[in-house]
């Protein structure tokens, strides 16, 4: 479709797995350094309730309808944790796969107790997952919380697993949310600039951050700061809590063309519709975030006109 | 009886291992994928409790009794911790054993602390004694608390035990009970499938859960949500406390063919009961979880007629 | 004096350390299977309490005055800190030792803080020492406090050292006490019960409790509960505090010949008297424990008659 | 310009790594032992609250103005995290890097919890770094907060990776800022003297301090007391917020000459101006620092006169 | 001066290294098994604090009084932190040293917080240091607060770090002090007597203590049953803070002729006076721990007579 992409390599890549970085970021921005990912870790973070309910479709209840969807729409990588991929990826074996290495449920509320996520696999685990299933595993995933009492076991973890990654030629995605009692305003868009900032100082090649919420009513102009702040980190946007779909594509092209996101990652508002449903809402934000398209065009996809 | 069962290997299995999963898994499952679980882990959880008391035989204060039954009873598996297997295993070599990887007692309470339960042995000893011993170790089970303030160190030592225990051909069980502080209602069906579907995140082959409670009544239909959830981990019920057999039984028959649970793990309800009667309840138990007998034909099972 | 003992080996003994296992075991129980264990690690547990005072012997001040007397004396094993044996070991080198392997002081009382004793040595250094040293190490006793809010702690620690231990040929005590704010009586029979059992499931061979307190006046009886839940890992009782020789001796014979107890563990009542008087108590103690004797020829012992 | 520098080795730079560390050493001081290091930690320490604003050039909204400022200038090294260095490095291959080894946010007050900041990378991991990048990793810098309730862990940490370093010929910067509930008076000078005396025993090459509080008026007479106390560990003062550019100078100079300190780590007082500018600014700072320049003279520079 | 020092070498020293342990032994106790340990790890303990002051010697403001002072003295050896040694060490490279291996600040005081205090090198880090440098580093130095919540994990610590220290035939010694909220009285003299003999089952081959407060006015007395539960583990007393030289030597002269210590280690006393009074003041304290002096010759030492 295009020349191929350039690819900024960070040099805590081994040299003999530079080569793999180059694909596996390839295969994740789509060849164009575009992000669409598909975010498969809610049965962790908010266990059924993002599966279950009444605007929810039945298929929803499976989690072999994530795979399916993400099997047959258009996509960069499909997040989710290994336990899944274990289980279904030899059934799914062409999708490229993000692993996420930690997740926490919602049942302990923050102001209970600070928010806390602590890596699960190691990477010397992943490394032996990856050669014996011959998976398309094209990176991991980690949350951080910075702003918890618990941040700097979380910047340990994040920090050395980056560079683990890369190591191994494996792409690597903050997912960053400032939380905590000491955190009074999660959505200021100064704070995640902050917070993007601090993941490109961990090194990884993403950071995956809520929108911000803008005072002046002009968020994609306020998430600027963070766009700029993360340097050649690159910022993807957090699909949100159901919202319309046209508002919701609009407010993806907003965050691209106007505050230079780099994509987005997207869950329960694809795997929460029906498969064929789900797999042309997918398509849409594919068009909007990787192909340039307008929130129109994209639209258009969604509804099949 | 039937064909061969087809075994789904997850992928963290070791190339080198699946053959030995195939045939653990096979004898956890009976060879027709279902399960009768033989739980003996309550001389860490309940301590005396449930060994000693009006309406508990007496055979039961002696620990062999647990074995006693396992081996004249029709299993999948026998559950229970290390340190008893090593002490009893020469003189039961032909049991199937299910290596309970962790315990703690009832002594604190819930509302005193939130529960936390980690792993003692590690897979490398577990290694080890399963060469040495020549035991038939099927699998390890593994009990975590979702919710806890602890439930980030459980999911830790989970995800690596599982991933660890598949690379050695062992199948796994989470034992999955939502507890502590943040939560109100440990028996809500909906948390229940939240916990089944977080399970499957992790990578478990099976996963047991607590029966929910229904608030329309309902537990069988309401537990459907919680193994839909659980998509291709396979969901256990606990026995629970003293039961009538009949309601027991029924209880179970609802839970497989109603819910479709994969089975059962049933502890005192079967070791209260003096050698002989325990075998028979077990069958009778064993008949309806593998077997798909009715409940009428398990009961005279029971009753020897 | 007896044909040679048939010793039970747990499956956690590596086959090439068996012969040492069963050579440990028999030593420790003097070849009859019962144990007189002289316990020696009151300088850590209660600090300088138990080794001067109004009744204690002016010889108990100095450390060495233990190892006088359990080389004199009959003993199966001289339970005390590795330092200590390090130092005075080369003097004393037939005496059988049993390495134990935690400690705590009496400073922090049990309503400041609930109890926690975690491992000093590891088990590979202690494979060095024994090596390197060539003493008669027998095996090795660490300290567990059920019901404390680091339960989960030593528990993680009892179960390895105890797996490692057995690996290499070491007969293994754990020290069981119930304690902390979640325990109302640490001496009720029942819980006795359920720590013995508890032992079990942790795999030692034998497990030092303290005497139940039977609310009956029965506590011989109420007693054999416990042994009844340790199984095949067997049961020493505590010495206790300052007891009167005849009471000590005939309490002593019940444990024993009543409740079942396989010997007992006794420290200040016998080093808090003069060098021969405690040599002179300590075969006493033997006679009952070891020999079968009554409580009077034990008694004739102690007096020299 | 002068004799080729004196370099003191410290015993624990291993043989083999004694020239690596002269290299070093001459680097990161210029070639005549005094230090200008710019230091560039604020996206991890401060968030974005150092890089945008209203006294704050646009062009420090980007990461890559550090760099651009740090290769133009005259420094001694340029002192970030990690993973900027990976992101950005290829691109200023010549620059000297400090590699910053743990941070943490501002977001958590002092008043909300003592700080701790924790390792990241470890020297494994560093020495893989250095070996695969081959940029010109001249030493490592650290934090502690001695006084915070985390103080011990944070001196385990700098204690093995000051050893760790010098073993691989790495120099090394304690950044050292008494905090914490126990600290009452951060910038007494009698306590920063106290702390340049803790870096020297923890073993490191530079200590950067706050610039004291004096009660007298005399801050560069008080802080004497720091730079004796330190011995051959040598004190950097921290370059410390927005203050005017002679005041600065003069500051400095007075550090210098009258105090003893070897020089200057200075941050956003450079990075906040326009690429030119700042250059200039750094340049005015290293002539004083470095060049024994006057005030006057390096004002000059500055103002580009 | 006598025949060759009997050395009794515990069991834990490796038999390769039970040549270098006696060398070191010999060299601490200036080979007549008496102690004069120059404490030299103020600077961590009590910051600037014992360094500048009214009645201190401006000279002790720079680090390397301390190293000057031990240089010239008649010394056992010289006890400090592995920083400062690295530091200093090539330019005083006969001088024997005792590296301590913990530490923690006085701004964290007992009321506010327990003390702990870690363990900052590893003991492998340390055989590389010894082997490097080709100093000679006799023994290692720690501290444990017996009765701290923290204990525990100091003695974890304590007990590891003698056992390797003794396995590469170096010396131990143990600053121990009983101090938290659960201690009302550090100075008991019955206490300090059981902290001794915690010493001793922690297998050092030194302890220092503080010198007890006997409320019948005869500390020397109180103190011998600290002596006596050491056993073969010596005692060291505590220099303590200021104290006038005939009052001090003469307490000295008590301790090891009326209680039975081996020496003495102190810091202060010393370093705080100028160099040749502090060097005089040091071999007068030298000739009563060590050559068996009055209190007048040793005053006659300092005084120059």
């Amino acid at each position: 479709m295009e020349n191929e992409l350039e690819v900024n390599i960070p040099l805590d890549v081994a040299p003999s797995a530079r080569e793999t970085y180059v694909d596996n970021y390839r295969t994740l921005t789509s060849d164009v350094g575009r992000v669409m990912l598909m975010a498969g870790d809610q049965k962790v973070e908010h266990l059924n309730d993002d599966f279950v309910g009444p605007d929810i479709s039945p298929e929803d209840g499976d989690p072999e309808h994530l795979f399916q969807v993400a099997a047959k729409a258009r996509i960069g990588a499909f997040a989710t944790h290994l336990g899944l991929i274990a289980r279904y990826g030899a059934d799914y074996p062409s999708l490229p796969y993000l692993v996420k290495l930690n997740g926490k449920t919602n049942l302990m509320k923050t102001d209970q107790r600070d928010p806390v996520s602590r890596q699960w696999h190691t990477l010397e685990q992943l490394a032996r997952f990856r050669d014996e299933s011959g998976l398309k595993i094209v990176g991991v995933g980690f949350t951080i919380y910075p702003g918890s009492q618990f941040e700097h076991e979380m910047l340990i973890e994040a920090t050395r697993l980056i560079f683990e990654a890369h190591q191994m030629g494996l792409v690597t995605i903050l997912w960053a949310y400032p939380r905590g009692k000491a955190v009074t305003n999660e959505l200021d868009p100064h704070l995640i600039a902050g917070v993007t900032g601090l993941a490109g100082s961990l090194g990884t090649d993403f950071v995956k951050v809520n929108y911000p919420h803008a005072q002046d009513g002009k968020p994609a102009e306020r998430f600027k700061e963070a766009v700029l702040a993360a340097g050649r980190t690159k910022v993807i946007c957090a699909g949100g809590k159901g919202t319309k779909a046209k508002k919701f594509l609009a407010r993806l092209h907003d965050q691209i063309h106007i505050s230079g996101a780099i994509g987005n990652a997207t869950g329960r508002n694809i795997h929460q519709l029906p498969l064929d449903e789900a797999v042309r809402f997918c398509n849409a934000i594919y068009a909007v975030s990787v192909e340039n398209r307008s929130v129109d065009e994209a639209l258009a996809i969604y509804q099949k006109k």
